[in-house]
């Protein structure tokens, strides 16, 4: 059973004593729960490398204990930043939280910067329950939850506001292979909030829609660009052009500063291309570990500010 | 490396000496070229309902030799073939051969059946080469190769078939969760073939025909209903709405054994749900093992007569 009340301090948190950063090692989910503790920003950055831990919201705020930490521990803060910067290329919130903190490289402002992630994430989640109809069966894609975002959750929090008002019937969770972070994660944390799911292969989906099993699909996003085109994990894409066939709502939930404004369109957001040993490490694999969906294809973005609809204006 | 030489007997066969069915446990590839023999109708039943060997020809074929065993052994061949008939729902093949055995179970006609399936492969892969133009990129969904038809394959046959003709590029596999029949088997076959290939997540199809990395998606068949609605691996309906939504070819090849002209349209084709432990065990889970894809969406269906086009009347 996944914590009913996991915490935003329990995903990542700063400690003093050390100092440190401490969080949750979301590669052991959901079998064990156990914390991995960087105590430099070296360590900080092969932890976000590899995903222990990953989602673009929580990893901006990693970025910001991570400068908290340099500082801490007298390295070079522009050193810091711009080794976190690069440990990942597609989500732009690493970026966002260095600019938020180099100027202000203390714990105080980091866990600021977390605290209003969070709220953002509850504000966001509150705007989009109201486009959910009653009784709506929602599918969902990779893990945009509280582990995603440093507590609540964009399209889980999402799926929580709307459970919380009686709108939501169940979830349909895609796998979200290769790494799983759909059966491993967002299952998970859909088990410790009580509401209904049922994990599928990705390439169900496209199935249950004919079936009239899906009446909307919710995603976060790793980066917005400034025409409403929307970088998300490997699959999302392919979700939005199922929708649009099916005639069904699909919806973007992320807060701003996912949202880059310095990047026209979809066709300038780096892709990650991501070890084919995730695959298999037997043949020859393909493994980028996004995609880019148009903001056509998008019904409608939301964000801690409202509802942006249409996207593509 | 997998087999350059793998025979239709190296699949499945009959031997006398036994009598038993003996079977390349598929379950086992690529890691282990391990050998199943079957002595009794039941074990055959569950070697097929376990996927020791499929793919919907190659089911077809095990079942005539498991009506030549239960001849030989003196068993009930109409409870036999009641039995086999039932070890899967969705593939109609295994009703065709039983049909096709039931006056003579005999070894001569199973192994008679065997060849002549073989050969329809070989037929329908060089019908279905002439709509590969030179360099061709082609997308394959789960396995419908030598393993799947008891040898040379249906979809695999086609791209060897362009191969050897200089017609094929590239051949990106779609892994096909949950069971991983392609980064498992048609990688397998495709590197024992020699040809150029990469393993990719079920859910990276989309964004690769978005970046015009694919020409065309061949797929094999299930269950080809007599309006031309196909039922086949789940995804592969996923992959029709993208290959429609690119404007890429959409191309079914697969023997007239596999046409059901007692089924008027793909809604009334049984799909098989497995059990959901196939996806996870920890979370509830939704299995189906098949999908329906309608005529509308299929650029040609290639059996061993030809390239019937369009498909849908």
């Amino acid at each position: 059973m996944g914590r009913r009340n996991l915490g935003p301090e329990d995903i990542v948190r700063y400690e003093e004593d050390g100092p440190k950063v401490v969080l949750l090692d979301q590669r052991r989910l959901p079998n064990d729960e156990v914390e991995l503790a960087c105590s430099s920003v070296a360590e900080l950055v092969t932890a976000i490398r590899e995903l222990a831990i990953r989602g673009a919201p929580a990893i901006g705020v990693a970025a910001a204990y991570g400068l908290a930490l340099a500082a801490a521990r007298g390295e070079d803060v522009d050193a810091a930043a711009t080794m976190l910067a690069v440990a990942r290329p597609t989500a732009v919130n690493l970026s966002w939280a260095l600019a938020e903190m180099r100027d202000d490289p203390t714990p105080e402002h980091a866990r600021r910067l977390h605290a209003e992630e969070v709220e953002r994430c509850r504000a966001m989640a509150g705007h989009a329950a109201e486009l959910f109809g009653p009784g709506t069966r929602a599918l969902t894609h990779c893990n945009a939850g509280g582990l995603a975002t440093g507590g609540y959750g964009s399209a889980v929090g999402a799926l929580r506001a709307a459970w919380e008002r009686g709108l939501l019937a169940h979830v349909w969770v895609d796998e979200t292979r290769p790494l799983l972070q759909g059966s491993r994660l967002t299952a998970w944390e859909l088990e410790g909030a009580g509401i209904p799911h049922a994990v599928i292969a990705d390439s169900a989906a496209a199935s249950l829609m004919a079936a009239a099993e899906v009446d909307c699909v919710v995603t976060g996003a790793d980066r917005i660009a400034a025409n409403g085109d929307t970088a998300n994990k490997i699959g999302t894409y392919s979700l939005a052009v199922l929708a649009a066939h099916h005639d069904i709502p699909f919806y973007v939930v992320a807060p701003t500063s996912t949202i880059d404004l310095a990047t026209p369109t979809g066709a300038e957001i780096p892709i990650e291309e991501r070890s084919g040993a995730e695959l298999t490490t037997r043949f020859a694999a393909r493994n980028p570990a996004f995609d880019v969906t148009p903001a056509s294809l998008i019904t409608a973005v939301v964000t801690e500010h409202g509802v942006r609809q249409p996207v593509a204006l």
